[in-house]
């Protein structure tokens, strides 16, 4: 056992116990009342950077803080890599509060897990890289790159401020790449490297008909109901095979290599175990996909939310004035959100009968994002993964989106390393969140391999200087 | 003049001014702030009927009391027919108070009409009826009938005190007709009968997907989306040219007789300010008939109110558990509620994919009405209107229903004469409600003559003193 792994071992009932601390502020971004628990945090994560020996700052911004904190400056015979570790301070409310078995922000640990909201979204799984470096700098181990944590305040609210700050700092922010622990694993015994992210087109669907709701008595029958445009519309959308009509929606999406499909069935997916967990009565999608590559490798157009009329208990004989639709469509490399977007309402303006009026707004948008799957930068991060967990390292791609990915790819030009200690069952966004603490172990373990493994993929490969040829190894592996 | 119209005219001033004073309680039925209005309103009712010479009493129910005024008994040589003139003293709700010019419970005239909440809809119409017996009453003239003035307080709110109340006192309002100003008319020079009404049949369709919102990025493609099922599903119900794909649904449809549309061809429709009024690009209807026929002699289907996900301002990435939309269909004679929500039910349980489940819930319903356009209770009518407006009535048919005529069915076994005196911009339910002081003043003169018109009528008819032959005039005349 070498001074790191012994340190991570002696030290870990001291690192539950600060874990737990940083548990108590509750750091909730989206809501004004919780305005002190967010800058109480900020303040005591700088302080914690600060005892565990990094250069820590709060960097200001328009909204939430931003903590940046850098591993000191070691002197070395040349260049070192340089990484940044992403996550973020804030975290989810914790409502519906009487659905809590314990207060959410009184963590309370019960076996292996601590319950508190944030354990594992995301306080937990960037604390294991936390005390790794720490493991590094306390016992005086060299570390094989140069380290600065991104820690935001504002994840949860559509990171705004974080993109102008990677600007601002741009020079000290330059890197080689970017680690992020914010997604997830299957079980201990199945690890896993998110290489790839869906991207999301999100729009809003209204259909006008008369000037105001009409009774439906005296003019029904004469007028069209904006409703049932609205409905013919969407029905219209996706076909019985489950596939989106929209003209050209498939042409850019990259078919899956062998090597992931090969991949993708190591996956311990258990469909019968997936359909009962959802509470459906038959799973449902694109024809000729699994549902893992229909969840995360094939694009979607789902309806979120629905509003026209009358909503309240009983009837109200009315035609509606209007109909609304709120969709979003999640895309896959290498389909783009803007051209998505133009054939999307190219098609509802063809479908759209006369006898009605159609408006469309596009609300957010993000890119889909894919990294190589047998790529250096994927390889390392498996290999930190099955000395750490003793495991083979599953290889995912995640059906979320994860816009902050395409910030650091767009304003530092650096690829992400995704590695996930969420559980399954760690209920991100619910009642009763928990982080794992064999998986905390198990992350810090994974993050103290992970330096030395990238350090070497890095000095390997910096024989180039040119570090657009470098990062070219981490781009997209299946040009259409 | 006869010494009735004479006394009409006469006391038009005072008429106006006792109608402003009936206008000026709040008799709101469905809200609870209003009990006051309501109160006070049925009392002033009971005390300006006993005024004017009537045999008036509150008739307590469990809601709001309905008052019961009799024309003091006459001698006459036999026996007399018996009509009961129906109305409603409760009002709509006044809201949105800002868009009224002036209080909606303070009676304001302006040039020929009176606006307040409750003038059209119903206070004026029915007060025109009970002025017109005052001077019966008044110039000692002899009333060729009996009559009985049923005026309720909870029409806004479903009438559902009034069948108990026509139960109890089955005896003593056993009638040969029922004449009820409730509806509307085109114009001074176009007043109108209305002949038939449409029923309804309302339900509600929810969509049950997953058993609940699920995050669209990891979970969207491989499950159903609720709200694309019950767009789906509702899509199918109505084909491009505006026809119910429910099977079975025109089967019971009385087709329009040449004398009937004969008659439409006389309303003064204009199609294009109807499109106008209503805001439309382009009118929308079942093909192969006009809008007229359309909206008040086809039957439809609508949809109320659609209710799914995420509703507020910007977005939510969710699959919805659930997706619901309010459905009423409004049926022509000589289709059943009770048959059409079956049919329905057992079209969209057909269509429903097996990736959700379906559940419908019935809502209120109520049969159509009609009467035969050209038989001796219309016609009456119209001789009654020819007189007092000096111009051919037309004969119409609402696209609205009106539940308490078939109560009047059920329980009295009488038909119902519709004689609407709202102008079609007097904006019932609407703000700045008025009512047309010359259509009051002709109203008087309308309900003056109907009674000798009626009574001659029935005095005709009944020879056979079987009162189900004599009935059976009025009734449906298109057996398919």
């Amino acid at each position: 056992m070498n001074p790191i792994e012994s340190y991570l071992q002696r030290n870990q009932r001291r690192f539950v116990k600060e874990l737990c601390e940083y548990l108590r502020f509750p750091s909730v971004s989206a809501e004004e009342r919780y305005r002190k628990g967010m800058t109480g945090c900020a303040r005591w994560l700088v302080g914690h950077c600060r005892k565990i020996g990094l250069e820590a700052e709060l960097c200001r911004t328009d909204g939430d803080p931003i903590v940046l904190a850098r591993a000191p400056r070691q002197r070395s015979s040349g260049r070192l890599p340089h990484y940044l570790v992403y996550g973020h301070y804030d975290v989810q409310p914790p409502d519906p509060l009487d659905l809590w078995k314990s207060p959410p922000f009184q963590p309370r640990i019960v076996g292996r897990s601590v319950f508190a909201r944030g354990a594992s979204d995301n306080k937990g799984q960037h604390f294991a890289h936390l005390k790794a470096v720490e493991a590094y700098l306390r016992t005086r181990t060299a570390l094989p790159c140069e380290l600065t944590f991104v820690i935001e305040g504002e994840e949860e609210i559509g990171s705004s401020s974080l993109a102008g700050c990677l600007r601002e700092h741009r020079a000290r922010l330059a890197c080689d790449a970017v680690v992020i622990s914010d997604t997830g694993l299957y079980s201990l015994k199945h690890p896993a490297v998110s290489y790839g992210l869906r991207g999301l087109c999100a729009l809003e669907v209204t259909i006008h008909g008369p000037s105001r709701d009409l009774h439906s008595g005296s003019f029904g029958g004469s007028v069209d109901n904006p409703a049932m445009a609205l409905c013919q519309l969407l029905a219209q959308l996706r076909d019985e095979w489950g596939r989106i009509t929209i003209p050209g929606f498939y042409d850019d999406v990259a078919p899956l290599s062998p090597f992931e499909q090969a991949h993708f069935d190591l996956h311990p997916f258990d469909a019968e175990q997936y359909r009962r967990s959802l509470g459906v009565r038959l799973l449902f999608g694109e024809h000729g996909f699994t549902p893992i590559e229909q969840r995360s490798a094939r694009p979607t157009l789902d309806i979120n939310g629905l509003t026209s009329g009358y909503q309240g208990s009983g009837g109200k004989t009315i035609i509606p004035a209007t109909a609304t639709a709120k969709l979003t469509m999640r895309l896959v490399p290498h389909q783009k959100p803007k051209q998505i977007l133009a054939a999307t309402i190219q098609h509802l303006q063809r479908l759209c009968p006369p006898t009605v009026r159609l408006r469309v707004t596009a609300n957010h948008s993000s890119e889909p994002y894919l990294v190589s799957p047998d790529g250096e930068l994927v390889q390392a991060g498996r290999e930190a993964l099955r000395c750490a967990f003793g495991a083979e390292p599953l290889l995912v791609r995640e059906g979320g989106s994860i816009p902050i990915v395409n910030e650091f790819k767009r304003v530092l030009k650096a690829d992400s390393l995704l590695i996930g200690l969420a559980l399954p069952d760690d209920g991100a966004h619910s009642p009763n969140e928990k982080f794992n603490l064999d998986v905390f172990a198990r992350g810090m373990a994974m993050s103290a391999k992970l330096w030395p493994i990238l350090a070497h993929v890095q000095h390997l490969t910096t024989v180039s200087t040119d570090p657009r040829t470098r990062r070219a190894k981490h781009e997209h592996p299946h040009p259409v």
